[in-house]
């Protein structure tokens, strides 16, 4: 097994084509920055030295390292409660398993942490790729990811993903269906409960959602940030129902929230759908089990894991990557749903 | 680094002492069927040789492997939809978070599979030692495992677990707690849905269950074995419920059948609990969330996954480990039973 320090690296490549190691990732990225006859000197001196953003990936997964890394920066007990992401993770396990594959699961908190932890896992051949997910506004991983070749697969829209190859889920689009819908029920005070700031799925859904409101030329109903927890959805749905010119409808970000601000609704005594309406995401067996059920924008999250984990093994095995959305959200009306109190 | 075939193994001390690495196996795990003899010579042998069960793992795992394995014998689907793993493996990662360790997480479809990937992990270095789960009666892993000096943490009942190490919880003493409260409400028809013919914990909650019947002299009541899902909940309680002698509680060995019973028992015009008790095992949020709500027998699943990482840490720093059960399940009562119907 030659040793990592052997590795041919985009530092050697730019060195070579006498430019910064950031101009090879423009290049090779498809992006400008670069003029024409820059382009081709980095590729003609990658291709001498038998370089490319994943080449020393794809000898290395030959060899040995079986298993893929994904590092989750939320806490602990959360993990343990949201059933997005064991479904998720049950998703790419049965795409896995089927390559006599594993996953190498870590809880980290925050994405310097994860930059670390990835490069370190790389360097030691402990995996043979990774998938990246829930990328930042401007994320620092993607540049020193990159540029030690680590093959991955981005979860998240190919605006916040940089030049990984990525499969999401057409947030705003879902978004605007949801907004849309609440609409045609007659309601006006629409309010968004959602991720914090900075996460750029999170900003992408707020935006949209804002966007949406401005069309049907709705005010700009109050969006509350949060963390995705239960609790932070009891207390955003407290502080809602509390205000002076309450919403009708409230959207939340996921479906614990959902959940959470519905016992909160009826622990104030609003009765829903009649007073207020309730909109989860993510559609996991919970939404099914409230009462009343809860209307809910679902997805397949067990088949969006494994499609990730797909597109993860077309980069491992070099076969063309095209970067591609999952079916969009699509709305469940359930009983947390109706026109509003006239 | 030294090449794991360098390794002094059992096979070694067994050819040492002159007898089967089945005796080395006996006598280290204190087990009859040695005489003192034989087992004070291969003492002796193992000292010569430096071997203990668990030495050649901690040297490794102070040279390179920071990741623990994990593989579960459950399909995908399952998987992302039952509560107890994502909690327990989360309460195994905010344990792995704090020494800078990683989980290496695989599904499998047998236990026998699963004995390759171990010795495949251990040999690859890719572990430092392994959480083993779901021992069945005369399980398969055991005797392969120790043999190659698999550094481990067994989660299961010591009867099951052979020589690792153990972290269990009371299952028998919490079936007897939950068959005595129905007993006290009036059932005297109490039904079992339980899990899979031959798994450790589900033997011995059916053996409780039983005994539990007949110390309060009353009739088996029908026990029904299932893999765990919500359709073999569904399934299990549509048949009892549509037979002659109908229970007039039910006993549930996790949430999702407990929620899909409650479905069931709803549609085909079952009052709960008027007409019938149900009683829930797990007791993940899912059982707050339906109408009525589950009573259950209640665990800190999270707190379990981390009890189960420090033992791991103990075998893997050479601190006196002793097996432990961690807090008995406890009832918690919800609005799912009552009195049976006079």
């Amino acid at each position: 097994m030659s040793s990592p320090s052997a590795r041919v690296t985009i530092k050697d490549v730019a060195a070579a084509a006498g430019v910064s190691k950031g101009a090879v990732s423009l290049a090779f990225n498809h992006k400008p920055g670069v003029s024409e006859a820059t382009r081709e000197r980095i590729f003609a001196a990658a291709r001498r030295l038998g370089w490319s953003p994943n080449s020393s990936a794809r000898s290395l997964s030959r060899q040995s390292a079986d298993a893929v890394g994904l590092a989750i920066c939320r806490p602990a007990r959360l993990l343990g409660l949201e059933p997005f992401y064991m479904e998720f993770i049950s998703g790419i396990e049965s795409v896995l398993a089927e390559r006599d594959c594993s996953l190498l699961l870590r809880l980290v908190d925050s994405l310097e942490e994860e930059v670390g932890l990835q490069q370190r896992w790389w360097r030691e051949q402990q995996i043979a790729g990774s998938i990246l997910v829930d990328f930042h506004d401007e994320d620092p991983r993607i540049s020193p990811l990159q540029e030690i070749g680590l093959p991955a697969v981005a979860v998240g829209h190919p605006s916040l993903t940089g030049g990984f190859p990525s499969v999401w889920t057409d947030d705003a689009a879902a978004v605007a269906e949801a907004v849309r819908y609440l609409a045609v029920l007659g309601h006006r005070r629409i309010a968004h409960v959602g991720g914090p700031r900075g996460l750029g799925h999170s900003t992408i859904r707020t935006t949209a959602f804002e966007q949406a409101m401005s069309e049907l030329g709705l005010e700009h109903g109050p969006h509350v940030e949060t963390g995705f927890s239960g609790e932070d959805g009891a207390r955003a749905t407290r502080s809602l129902l509390l205000a002076g010119d309450r919403p009708t409808a409230i959207l939340y970000d996921n479906d614990i929230m959902a959940v959470a601000g519905l016992g909160v609704a009826t622990e104030m005594g609003f009765s829903v759908p009649d007073e207020v309406s309730l909109l989860a995401w993510d559609d996991s067996q919970l939404c099914r089990l409230t009462h009343p059920t809860l209307t809910a924008m679902s997805h397949d999250v067990h088949g969006f894991g494994a499609q990730v984990a797909r597109v993860l093994f077309d980069v491992l095995e070099e076969r063309e990557v095209t970067s591609r959305p999952v079916a969009t959200p699509s709305l469940v009306p359930r009983a947390s749903t109706a026109p509003p109190p006239s």
